[in-house]
Parts: C-alpha cells; structure tokens; sequence
C-alpha cells in the first residue's frame, strides 16, 4: 500500500523531508498531499530537501504532481497529491 | 540552452500549462520559477494540468524541485526552482 504524508501550512519542511526521504528508501515512492498554496509550498521544499538527503544514495527523486478533490466539512475542495517517486541514478 | 518560465501568483495556471507542454514537446524540459507560496502553487498546479495534456502524447512529465538564493530589491529571497522533464513512456 502507498504511504501518505499529510503536508500543511504549519508542517515543518525539514521533518517532512526527512519522513519522505526514509519512505523512498524503504518502498521506492510516497504521496504527499496538500490543500492550499501554503501546505503546497510547504511540501515541494520538503521535497527539495529530501531530494539532498536522497541524491547521496544515487536515488533522483521526482514528482508527479496531480489533482483529487475531497469533500471536507467546509465543502469541496481540490486536493494537489504528489507522488514523489524515487529513481536509482 | 535551458527555457524558463516565470510564474507569479498571478500566473494562469492553464497558460503556463499550455507554455510548459510546448516548451517541453519541443525540448524535452522546461524549468519554472517561483518565489513566494501563491507562486508555488500556481506553478505546481500548472504542472499538474500540463501533465494530463502530455501523457496523451506518451510523455511522462516529472518534476525536480530544488532552492536558489536571489538577490531582489527587497533583499534576499529563495527561489524554488521547478525543472519539469518530459520522459517518453
């Protein structure tokens, strides 16, 4: 099964990065999901800094970024997931 | 040499997905360019569309996010560089 990682505003991109960086290594990808330009923000630095932690291990890491939208209490909203994807160079 | 797309907060995300899918066709990459969480966003969402529009071509679009220090009027500021590269199915 994939493993998510919930990204918001407030996540911290450096924690994100290194729970992102030891999913790739374990199970080869992690989707990373976000709701609104700063949760979105916040998870393409994490994956900036993961990339860092990754490349030192001869693993690229690339994302493909893609739309779902989800109902919350609040109504529907669009959802950005990013499956980032780990590639041995 | 490599082309750049600018986007801003403002950007179109449709616009900047139909730039990224041509420059990307004809290239093969494209890098975009964002400072600040609304550009980000815009940048990413306009990788998502991008994607549907080159899948169907058989091109995978994949992204590779990364962090450049820029000198601005208002002082220093980080930049997240996106470089989108099409990889043939």
């Amino acid at each position: 099964m994939k493993e998510i990682l919930k990204v918001s505003a407030k996540s911290d991109p450096k924690a994100v990065a290194v729970a992102t960086a030891s999913v790739v290594r374990q199970c080869g990808e992690v989707e990373l999901q976000a709701i609104g330009a700063g949760a979105v923000n916040q998870a393409v630095k994490s994956v900036a800094i993961a990339r860092s932690y990754l490349i030192s291990s001869g693993i690229e890491l690339m994302l493909k970024p893609s739309f779902l939208d989800v109902e919350l209490s609040e109504g529907t909203r669009t959802m950005i997931r990013m499956l980032a994807v780990g590639v041995a160079e």
